[in-house]
């Protein structure tokens, strides 16, 4: 059957790594049968330009109507002043929120050909795989009251407000608990429930989930700031690590980045499974916009294309597919091609478009 | 003149490396004419263990009566049950608060000899030297409204505030200016202010008091997720990084783990200047109570007496002792003593008490 996929290249880097995706999924349509039905659109400052706005609701519609969604990256310094409404960021922030994707899976994955790109010793990282599971809904990222207010002296008041339910703490922990049975079978749930009491309820609620639910999880707890240390002293301990918004959005840029190949790294984010069996997904690569490097056609396309190929595996039942791509994307880093950022002695380096050409001939 | 110290040693190790400065403060006033009036307290789960609170009134009274305070490190997981507002941690949460001590200065910092004990490539991280600013009295770790609700159908909803003014933002700014001036004058000032007004309000507050008050000194901002990552990718771009209390937390934390001399990091969380002249001062390893290690007599109780000799230069101007500590530190260093934590081939391994010895001997 025809899926729908909405493409949303946004900002900076974005447009230029996806070029790279459509030809893939070009070249899957002629030769594997790939019936897709693309739609593309305009988010961030890209939308900003032509349209005044960040995200129009008309692509919200689009992507809750979309069977999955493969978006690129937002964020443009040339919007920072637009006011905080207007930034490029809303429009990750409301697709998050309006199709209610509460569960984002960063892997933190260290590839064998590339163990000495990381900036950490290789015996460190050598085989590194975590998991980790951010939440994306909740938290300070959209808790009310929030703002800034100016004050009678003139002075003025910045405002904002974390909040975790029971049941949002639970739906998230779900989703991780259920990953760490087909891994290691090992949870770390991260807060900082010694000084933040939504921290706190945090660990009681997952601490009871584990109780009722998944007693064979292997399950402990930490603190973010001891966890950001764990993460620099010794990586490999962790399996799956489950976090709020907030906690979620440093601790896994930082474990991405300690593989030294944040450019290579894909994410998913999930809504909840429906009555009609659909679940709502957003894919997307972890690396950021990108500005400084933007336009210069030297970014790496693999986080993006193997966004695509998660897209394709866990949205669309392409496990072939996906497992091609993979294997594709393997082989070309066999063979030495490295764009910029895991460039290193006696490889080749190749810019965006020439790692996406090398993808499809494999 | 006679100064008046408060030695506050806490939980877990904060006793056994407490110890081994007691010798050396000892040998200062035998031989070096150091005139000390030293008290000392319980806080934390000691102070559980005895009085039921975390900290007496009586001790805080100590504290601003003190011309320095010199803290251990307080959390142990026995007192886990106790509930929020008797936890451990409360006793260092309530000093900061009760002392206005709302700039907490925490150098990450290679130490030549020992730049092998990092986990990162040496070529990352020799002479790594990073001042993190963190204001200590604010954001949310205090911000009302907080706590745990519970919702008529019976499950849970937790809260807590970030609040930071003007007034707020400029004074830990100034610090950190003030401190990039005595150093390689740039200042990197962190927040999350494409999704927080709290964040934005810091960056517009930032970027004010530098245009005003200290526009010789180099500038920028980053996203404190970028700041993490950035801290594993190339730490030693960074000079002085200013932030809240939060992401101070955390990023410090990261930064001192990345010289892979945790056990040798001391810091000060200062006060405002009165006009008397006086400033209240707190030091503190950043290490904490390591209670799996506590009572084994392996702990590293270097950062703890550099806290001190931190202690001694700026609380009490006794330039030439604190010295006088830093270079038998560097000399035991040298000289191939390794406590577990800086262990490394061919070194000789020490327990707490023989490396106190051994700074006492040089
Ligand atoms: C773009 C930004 C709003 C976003 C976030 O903070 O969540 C990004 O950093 C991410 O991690 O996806
Ligand atoms: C003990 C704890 C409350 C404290 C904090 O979170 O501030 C500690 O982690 C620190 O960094 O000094």
């Amino acid at each position: 059957s025809t899926r729908k996929l909405l493409v949303l290249p946004g900002d900076g880097i974005g447009p230029e790594v996806m070029r790279e995706v459509a030809h893939i999924a070009g070249w899957l349509r002629h030769h594997r049968g790939l019936a897709l039905d693309i739609d593309e659109d305009l988010v961030g400052g890209a939308s900003l330009a032509v349209h005044g706005v960040p995200i129009r609701d008309a692509v919200i519609e689009k992507a809750k109507a979309a069977d999955a969604v493969l978006f690129g990256s937002v964020g443009d310094p040339a919007w920072g002043h637009v006011g905080f409404d207007k930034r490029p960021e809303v429009a990750i922030l409301k697709l998050r929120q309006a199709l209610d994707l509460f569960a984002n899976l960063r892997p933190a994955q260290v590839f064998d050909a590339l163990a000495e790109a990381s900036t950490l010793k290789p015996e460190i990282v050598r085989g590194l795989d975590i998991m980790i599971v951010r939440e994306t809904v909740g938290g300070i990222y959209f808790g009310e009251p929030r703002g800034i207010e100016t004050l009678p002296d003139g002075s003025r008041r910045g405002i904002n407000t974390e909040v975790y339910t029971t049941a949002e703490i639970e739906r998230v922990s779900r989703v991780a608990f259920d990953l760490a049975r087909a891994r290691s079978n090992r949870v770390c749930s991260v807060e900082k429930c010694n000084v933040m009491e939504s921290g706190l309820l945090w660990r009681e609620v997952v601490t009871d989930l584990h109780k009722r639910e998944y007693p064979d999880v292997q399950l402990s707890h930490m603190l973010a700031d001891n966890c950001a240390m764990q993460l620099v002293r010794d990586p490999r301990q962790f399996d799956v690590i489950v976090t709020g918004n907030l906690f979620g959005d440093l601790l896994s840029d930082l474990a991405s980045m300690l593989t030294g190949s944040l450019g290579m790294l894909p994410s998913a984010t999930l809504g909840a499974v429906q009555d009609d069996g659909r679940r709502a997904a957003l894919y997307e690569p972890i690396h950021g916009s990108a500005p400084d490097i933007a336009g210069k056609g030297i970014a790496n396309p693999l986080a993006q294309i193997l966004s695509f190929a998660m897209l394709l595996r866990y949205s669309f039942d392409r496990e072939d597919d996906a497992a091609l791509i993979e294997k594709a994307v393997s082989n070309v880093l066999a063979s030495g091609l490295r764009t910029a950022d895991i460039m290193s002695d006696g490889m080749a380096r190749v810019g965006t478009e020439m790692m996406g050409q090398a993808v499809l001939r494999e």
